[in-house]
């Protein structure tokens, strides 16, 4: 019998940015049977870029038009250019039973949670505030000044933890990636008001039949 | 850094008899490093039973002076004996940091959570009825009607489920301890407010340290 696996679940992998989280999605990917959100921007494809799988490319109109019909699970401008995840499309792999996974940032996260509270919220927190430095700095493309503020923006998110369900610490990325997956895999066995009336009726109706009998 | 992982977590694993909790508790207990709840019971010990180890032998004086200075997280009565879990022992441990695993019948649990609110429910169920059936006739030790009052009494104390945090379904018996294992793993990793406070502070703490730098 399969029990409350009709629908599928969306975790929101979140965090503040150079903990890792892009690369936890990818392994996410590779190694289970998800989906994951595509974004709908309004930014120019860049080459190699294709529309469908890296993001879904529309114009500002279209874009503004979803917005103003309830359309988006978070959506932000960022320097000019809207970002945002389509509701229908997440909703339409979840009603078929497919776990989807979202890669944002705080503040969208909290937002998607707020339009569908069934998310699972799961914040990518650094070993350290000097590993996250250190892996920011090795990307070496960020001035000192830049760097402080990063690491002041990764603070000030992390306070919003308190919003979220999980926290995985990225300190071993292996580590982080099972943790993650545990996450998941145990989400599917959380007790859930409309999930345990199914489970119930599939009893009940079972001890219909044996009464019958 | 070892993040929330200063307190230990209660794993209380129960559901109706047949379901199999006791092996999946005994599998845990052998692949996980983690201490199990010892009873305490007034009935007599049996030939190789060991004070401590089995269950703490108690009088009926000691365990009603235990009941009186609210010392349980939950007991009974079950024909003239007692049976209970003393919450000092398991207090002890998951302060030292160990988590402790709890195997119960469905009353006792939630009774234990009322007690201890931070106690993690898993509830095992059955595949089916069907299969439970199975179960009990295949132990050829109880007649038709015990069979039909423990499916009944399962049926009873299904409809609790939503007292529980989890649930696992226990068909294929490696899928079952690895689904409980998942939901500990995972437990580890869920932001509960007293845990939050202390990973902010961790990292607030460092952030004061570079400021002095």
């Amino acid at each position: 019998m399969e029990i409350a696996e009709k629908k599928g679940k969306l975790f929101i992998i979140s965090g503040p940015s150079g903990t890792g989280k892009g690369t936890i999605c990818k392994a996410l990917l590779e190694r289970n049977d998800i989906d994951i959100s595509v974004s709908m921007t309004t930014r120019t494809p860049r080459e190699g870029e294709i529309h469908g799988v890296s993001y879904y490319f529309a114009t500002r109109e279209e874009f503004e038009q979803t917005i103003a019909e309830g359309g988006f699970l978070e959506y932000a401008d960022v320097f000019g250019n809207y970002y945002g995840t389509p509701k229908a499309m997440v909703v339409e792999k979840l009603q078929q039973g497919r776990d989807v996974i979202l890669e944002i940032d705080v503040q969208g996260a909290i937002d998607a949670k707020k339009v569908y509270p069934e998310s699972i919220l799961i914040f990518i927190l650094p070993p350290s505030l000097k590993e996250l430095r250190a892996r920011i700095e090795g990307r070496g493309t960020e001035t000192e000044e830049v760097i402080n503020l990063r690491l002041s923006k990764a603070l000030e998110e992390m306070s919003y933890i308190d919003k979220y369900d999980y926290f995985v610490v990225n300190d071993i990325i292996d580590d982080a990636i099972i943790r993650t997956e545990a996450i998941m895999h145990a989400e599917h066995g959380r007790v859930v008001p409309e999930d345990v009336k199914y489970i119930l009726d599939k009893y009940k109706e079972e001890e219909k039949c044996y009464t019958h009998q």
